[in-house]
């Protein structure tokens, strides 16, 4: 893995990974000439024991570039530079503009109101998974998306080693049904200043079953998914993917490793390859399901950077997909979301064959 | 409050509510004459600890009307039978015909898999708000908003009488824009075998508050939004309502009462009208803000009816728009759906202070 560290001219940092040496300008650029000022606060939420983050400035996200802009191509013309340089590079990493977390020595006092507040710590990160923008994640080979596992691996060792930052969250949405209006293939990091509401449910479900049974969770679910087998999708020497028996979205497939890892900075080479073909696979397999690019949300959950052990935690992807079929939607709707009580109109069983069926080829 | 009960010819119950004397056929219809078969059953998500429920005929719900066939209409063709009578009556509810949850008796085994299992126990109900298509909960006059109160507390009482239910949820989702795609006004009821995780989440926050403070945090929050003042949307004799300090939604509004009450069938009948006229004001400015009527998802949470104690938790609604901004949605992505952790562009100030503005008149 190459890398090389920028800093543009409004103070926010850019990170350029390659696979061969990076060759790129000194000067990173930007969109925007003035130091990046945040304003963002965390209010408690008394009912649902939980932070929320306020970051009123993201609602004048008017920039309105004229329609071939995108900022996340390589800037070709100074006159308008975008958030990224030309050169040899193939993953960038840089500070978005408009963070619900920022850097601490960044962060505003939080206002005095009814409930508790705090500074909102933290940092939120744009990843570019390539240069060109017609492109996917599913569509670069096996070498550069085991590159963005490093750069993800990169990022969570950097972003966990501050001491404000508890959790890293790499994820990606995908697709205009999620809301994305920005085509270039790219994802997002999350560092948050606490671990939040999923993962922590997570932790303790995690705890309580290494309690009782000696073992994590997902540690006995890959074993019985790799027994059962009629749910899987890839089943490599470290890696596996499969729709999980309690998926609760009908294209629901978890990614992640044979044996338990804590998260993207323990990945041993040989398995950090074979889960990227894992991951590969099932975004080909999505992709080619109807022919057309597949529109989903994609987490992968890693344990806290908090400096604490996770007894039974296991880094691994869950991506939810937002459609029942070719062509209806699911939407969250009461009970998913005012309940968080899941109901599925579809077996797993059933959507897991359609994705068995569809031929991958990898490079 | 009266109420005639019937059956419908697939054995679905149908229950009609009025202000003044109920009339109707002795017959209820049915655009379905076989009998209800279900066969949903729940498994356990071992990683996030809950129960998910699968109902794989819900795929097939391909019933495919003529253009107004209307099945919340009242039946005016006896040839084209749809979910209700003509008559004399304000609301009706009936048992859903594709549930996620069914009656314990038509509960089939559930399958052996990977994850323990379950029976689908409880009960999924369609409530028709008014028999009139166009018109919309707001538009109600006060007394027929009040008869539904009364209607989900009758609901309450009779489904949470069951062994087998553990929690009894009412909601409406509202607009396209949040799926709906039937457009006769209506909501439906969740009767659940267990409790959810979100409010069992309030629960435990709920009671640890107690234990710390010595009441609950609604009726904490109430006091403290109360004296603040700038984000009350309704403060009447005995009910509030307000965009809490703590929204997760920038129209994110709550509605309750004074004084904590535990659930529907618990209002004391003063109280339940001045509920009324919170949620019909609340309702009004939502659709009063932009002159056309505003989609959401509103959610009541009541008290489980597993006949525990369940201290620091009040009857309350959490309402949902799904917009930022007059033209843009607010897509739940990365952040919040996969961690849990609302990220807000707005200060719910902001958004409290145009919801204020609208005038209001109730009738």
């Amino acid at each position: 893995m190459h890398k090389l560290l920028l800093t543009k001219p409004d103070g926010r940092s850019l990170t350029l990974y390659g696979r061969a040496p990076i060759e790129a300008p000194d000067q990173a650029p930007s969109p925007f000439s003035e130091p990046l000022g945040t304003s963002a606060h965390l209010r408690w939420h008394p009912l649902r024991g939980e932070w929320v983050t306020y970051a009123a400035y993201r609602q004048d996200r008017t920039f309105l570039p004229p329609p071939e802009y995108n900022p996340l191509a390589p800037t070709t013309d100074p006159a308008h530079p975008t958030e990224v340089p030309a050169g040899r590079w193939d993953i960038a990493v840089f500070e978005n503009r408009f963070p619900s977390l920022g850097p601490s020595e960044q962060a505003v006092a939080p206002p005095q109101l009814i409930v508790p507040t705090a500074r909102a710590e933290g940092q939120c990160e744009v990843v570019v998974f390539t240069q060109d923008p017609k492109s996917s994640l599913s569509a670069l080979p096996p070498d550069h998306v085991d590159l963005l596992l490093q750069a993800w691996g990169d990022r969570t060792r950097l972003l966990g080693a501050r001491e404000e930052i508890r959790y890293v969250l790499p994820f990606e949405n995908r697709g205009a049904e999620v809301g994305v209006t920005l085509h270039h293939p790219h994802g997002q990091i999350y560092a948050y200043p606490v671990i939040p509401p999923v993962p922590q449910r997570m932790l303790d479900v995690a705890r309580e079953h290494v309690a009782r049974h000696g073992r994590g969770p997902l540690q006995a679910l890959v074993e019985a998914e790799l027994a059962a087998g009629e749910r899987l999708l890839y089943e490599g020497p470290h890696a596996l993917a499969f729709v999980p028996v309690c998926a609760r979205y009908p294209y629901e497939v978890w990614i992640t490793t044979r044996e338990p890892v804590a998260g993207f900075a323990e990945l041993a080479p040989p398995v950090r390859r074979d889960l990227a073909r894992a991951l590969l696979t099932v975004l080909r397999k999505y992709d080619g399901l109807w022919q057309r690019p597949f529109p989903y949300l994609m987490a992968w959950y890693q344990a806290p950077t908090d400096g604490q052990a996770h007894p039974g935690f296991q880094l691994h992807a869950q991506v939810w997909p937002p459609y029942r079929t070719r062509d209806r939607l699911k939407y969250l709707a009461g009970t998913e979301i005012a309940a968080g009580f899941f109901a599925m109109d579809a077996l797993p069983e059933a959507k897991a064959a359609e994705l068995r069926a569809v031929a991958v080829e990898l490079d």
